[in-house]
């Protein structure tokens, strides 16, 4: 189990990979961000993006299932205050595979609560062609190792 | 159709509201974010949170839905290049009802393409007490309106 002191600025952790379908893509998109470029491939053709592509919300979605099952599930979580300047920088589409990047900018312990402290990291998506299509920063809340 | 140039500084826009289950949380969460507060409400009653909480990107995708619904499926759309500074306020809690608030402070033609602008909003969802959960601003690239 890690703790927050596990954590150290610099740190780069590497998740992944996950590929994602045509058919969740678009799963995903008629149940949160049903735009015809997200759910409907004939549709997206005629968008500026020329085919279907992820809700970026999907994207975000993804990217966070790397995160906790290559990181998360293993460490004293206990969950997140917020985001920072999330880009989505170019198109995911049907058949991509996509792999996270994770680089720790500060640890700082909390100042309220001696139990916990703050990791703050930027983040990246990048698919199979080494095209970064999300980048974001991130705190996480961790549980200090008990005494 | 609303396109760039109906969106004004200032506009603001409410949408919703959606109701969101233990069972489509838990669902969502296994998925995406399969922390042991956001799946499994025996082991949440442990965590800080004491009980079971929607995973954030659940909380954001919630808003998605009911922005996409009541905004964007009516307006020339072109997708978002990004988020500024969200923040999970509060927990969301199974049987929550959650609304959203968008107000536009910036529509900006772009410099690039004649063909479009970018509109900046600053969106809150808000539960069924009044307590903002979530919030952040947002990017939105519109269609001009053909002359």
């Amino acid at each position: 189990m890690r703790y927050f002191e596990d954590f150290a600025e610099g740190d780069v952790t590497e998740v992944g990979p996950v590929t994602v379908t045509e058919e969740q893509m678009i799963a995903f998109a008629e149940q949160f961000d049903p735009q015809p470029f997200h759910v409907d491939p004939e549709a997206a053709k005629d968008s500026p993006y020329g085919g279907l592509i992820a809700s970026g919300w999907h994207t975000a979605a993804l990217y966070m299932s790397m995160f906790v099952r290559g990181v998360l599930l293993d460490a004293a979580s206990l969950g997140s205050p917020g985001i920072e300047e999330l880009r989505w920088t170019a198109p995911v589409r049907p058949g991509d595979t996509l792999r996270g990047r994770s680089r720790i900018l500060e640890a700082r312990p909390s100042e309220k609560n001696p139990n916990r402290g703050t990791v703050y990291s930027e983040n990246e998506v990048v698919n199979q062609d080494g095209v970064v299509v999300m980048r974001f920063r991130s705190y996480g809340h961790f549980a200090r190792r008990p005494a």
